[in-house]
């Protein structure tokens, strides 16, 4: 049997383009005599559709995607995710659905039995688990059709009481398929790779994992989906952060020998790369925009945010500004100015002088024996978005939010000021690993300038100013984020490993009180386990660690 | 059995302040020889918890907490909701659960069965459902205890398979008790006295319901505990907004003639007034914030949030800014003026003018060729933004939003603009229901000027400008976006209900290409069944309907 693995890029609710791309998909294999092609989960609408799912009118649209697709399935079979009614009157109205596609109709339909709700996954929200388990017969092998999270249970203290597999396999099927939609993060392509082997070992059959590719806003979806032989070894990979269709022959998996002569990846920090570009490029083309504007300091946020954008949306669709002010140094500009050209990118200065001049003045009578702080400073940065944002209005270009994850974690940054933009795409990127990103992108030649990376981190918005004036090195503040954000460790635990007991207090209570800024930020590209956004859901009006 | 209900407002995360109020409370019950005290579901650390709940260190707390309040209740028993670790290594790690506390200690803990995990409910992220049902006994009764939503399975079409208390009423308990965390919207009153009565009809004995008061930020709860008989009448309702303690005789509830002579509540529109004063009262004092920063246009969105603001934060604390710029028309300045010295608040004109034109000399050449559009009417907008924030920085006032859900639905607003604020007053309110609650402040006296009421609503951004020459008149465009967002229905539904088929195609469309910018603003007070925000989530960059 010949089965063909399509990793595809969905735009969610995009019902014309997705089944036109599946369809493509399945004359291109039936052209390769293949038996049966194999798409992802949720498939036909995309996924997260989120509470699209709430209208039938969506629902509608997926089964009339469904039924379209299932027409061109003559002499061949199809597997594809999609939601489907409940018939029952118990329970949710939606499961999460494998469709088995053949003879120009849909012959069998498997619903989801685990629903992940943590972090970005709100399934339960939608679905009803499934509570039947039954294979599928197809050219005289049996197949238990899972979908993602249904292959995830197997540790030793699992998240959910039933297991499908231990179910499917007293079925005796000739193998697993697992559609899936997998997002990314810089841990996932690992972990995925051992909870997937992990099942081959322990049911001892094959296992296809078929993964979306593409960002959906925030989620990004790196595919690495893949064939797994019968002992538990991979047999190939598809292509990561691109589409991808792939064939294998189901007789050979079952052959010890054949399998992939190791597997060799990208760093963590060349994933994360990989993935962010993935993110601005989907992002604009999902919304149909082309070029984007970037604020330009001189510092190395917006330095490696531009560079990305280069690379995501070419040369001539990324704009500059850099808006420079009486607290600005020398080199900033200049700093600003070499990325610019280096990247080959047009660029304009535009002084924020007179603008912020002219607030002075009109808030002069208002502010009567107060003197200069944190509000002059916000002044300038919202002065600095006024300018970008009447750019992007003006011009049709997407602003590109340069905040980091440490900076985001601890509220320093201006809300409507350097906390704009359409998307932010160092949001989930701590300022430590900001730095091993520029030195990536200077792997082959310098595009970042050398003194954005060494020179100390600075706002700019009062003479002399540090970031450490304020926070402690970032050396230190991000190892303690990283405890309490990806680890939710409390501050006696983190204590306990060494960081000095008021620092730690300071931090936590900097991140649980900037929560109300951060739930103005705009989507955040998710690259770790644990990002802010929809994965990390926090009170506002509250009170601990405070 | 004396039973006494306490209706509190809990601080989420605020471990010594709930504590010490339930304590007090405790207190009070023993001097008046109450038998047993209730209190509401996860009171220990306020609900919704959120992500919090996933620190050990909280739920460490939570359960300190619970060990604090046992240790009062010697002569008296008290049943209070908090998280508790599930002992089983299988499943999720926490439960939801009802703890008994008598004889100065734990002795019975009950969990919650069905987790809601729609719309604002996200409970199924965090906790096990309960498998086990078993009554308490106290005092020679045996008593069903649940869970808020444990109760609200009763439909023909369940949306949980399980229902508890068909278990529990097997063990042939005395009378139940939920503990609840329900919260408001203009509906829910009348839905919940609805589903508690009908439970006390199918299972024919009396229950004990004791709800939440106060906001969590956008969620408001109402409180309007009660008690009801054996045959299904409310026998009392305790307050609707405040902190309330009640206290009954269980032996009166099995007496037919023992039940209220007609509750009678308030109209929808000030029950939507009384939540959104509470709403913004508790925002303020639970972030630690005594005054507020408001933008007055004139119009009746901002005059109605300002009319709100004082009458939870009072006269004192709330400062008024007018900020006209050259299309302010005469009548705005005026109406704003009438307004404030009406509701005697401070207040200041700032003119928008100067800032403005500085922005037009500042962009003069980057914009050479291009004609005015909606880029400078956005930059007027977010000149205002800058204004008072920096108002709101150097004094130390949190700006309140005035945008109603009209314009956040279709998006008519402007970004870092008037989108800014801290919290959304009027983001669940229609405009058609702007202007009952202005008419409802002005019942008694005129407090809305009259022509901020009558004048046709205007942006004032260009010349002549008016809400209708983009948007369909608000009695037309509210219906159809009712239709779709609380009701969601698709546009081949609201066509046939008779709206013309291009405004509603526009409408919809209008509301989901503006998902991007409704992502970034502030926490919505929610009064509605289908508020925006955390009970709404959509993909950004999608394709649906657009």
């Amino acid at each position: 049997m010949k089965i063909a693995l399509a990793q595809l890029n969905y735009h969610i609710g995009n019902f014309e383009s997705n089944t036109n791309k599946i369809i493509d998909c399945i004359q291109k294999a039936k052209l390769q005599n293949i038996d049966l092609v194999v798409f992802s989960e949720l498939a036909v609408c995309g996924y997260p559709p989120r509470d699209f799912l709430n209208f039938d009118n969506f629902i509608l649209k997926c089964i009339d995607s469904i039924n379209i697709i299932a027409s061109e399935c003559n002499d061949i079979a199809a597997i594809i995710g999609s939601p489907y009614f409940n018939p029952e009157l118990k329970g949710k109205r939606l499961y999460n659905s494998a469709f088995f596609l053949n003879n120009s109709k849909i012959t069998d339909i498997r619903h989801k039995t685990l629903l992940p709700n943590y972090d970005v996954f709100d399934e339960y929200r939608y679905f009803e688990p499934n509570r039947n388990f039954k294979t599928i017969e197809y050219q005289g092998k049996r197949i238990a059709i899972t979908i993602c999270e249904d292959l995830w249970n197997i540790s030793d203290d699992p998240l959910y009481i039933a297991n499908p597999m231990d179910e499917l396999i007293k079925q005796k099927p000739d193998f697993i398929i697992n559609i899936a939609a997998s997002p990314f993060n810089y841990k996932q392509a690992e972990v995925r790779k051992s909870i997937l082997t992990a099942n081959v070992k322990r049911y001892k059959i094959p296992l296809f994992y078929i993964n979306h590719i593409g960002a959906q806003t925030e989620l990004l979806f790196d595919g690495g989906s893949m064939a797994i032989n019968k002992e538990g070894d991979i047999v190939e990979e598809l292509k990561y952060f691109e589409e991808d269709f792939k064939i294998f022959e189901l007789e050979k998996l079952y052959i010890h020998s054949y399998k992939s002569q190791g597997i060799r990846h990208k760093s963590e920090i060349g994933m994360i790369h990989d993935a962010l570009v993935m993110g601005i490029k989907n992002y604009f083309f999902k919304l149909g925009f082309k070029s984007a504007v970037i604020g330009l300091s001189g510092g190395i946020d917006s330095a490696v945010t531009c560079a990305l954008a280069v690379k995501a949306l070419g040369k001539e669709n990324v704009k500059g500004v850099l808006l420079p002010s009486k607290f600005s140094s020398e080199h900033s500009i200049k700093d600003a100015e070499i990325l610019a050209n280096n990247l080959g990118i047009p660029y304009e200065i535009i002084s924020i002088e007179e603008a912020y001049n002219t607030f002075e003045k009109t808030l002069k009578s208002s502010f009567t024996g107060k003197s200069f702080d944190i509000t002059e400073e916000n002044i300038q940065a919202r002065v600095r978005a006024v300018i970008l944002m009447a750019l992007s209005n003006k011009f049709g270009y997407i602003l590109l939010n340069t905040s980091n994850k440490s900076e985001a974690a601890v509220g320093y940054g201006t809300l409507y000021g350097d906390m704009c933009g359409g998307i932010s795409v160092l949001g989930d990127v701590y300022k430590t690993q900001v730095y091993e990103l520029a030195n990536f992108i200077n792997s082959k030649e310098e595009i970042i300038p050398q003194n954005s990376i060494t020179k100390p981190p600075s706002a700019e918005l009062r003479p002399n100013q540090k970031d450490n004036d304020s926070l402690p090195e970032y050396e230190i503040l991000d190892k303690i984020l990283f405890q309490y954000i990806e680890m939710s460790l409390g501050p006696d635990e983190i204590i306990e490993m060494g960081f000095d007991e008021p620092t730690v207090y300071k931090v936590l209570k900097m991140v649980n009180a900037s929560e109300w800024k951060r739930y103005q930020t705009p989507p955040i590209l998710r690259v770790s386990p644990k990002a802010f956004g929809m994965g990390r859901r926090m009170p506002i009006a509250a009170k601990y660690l405070i």
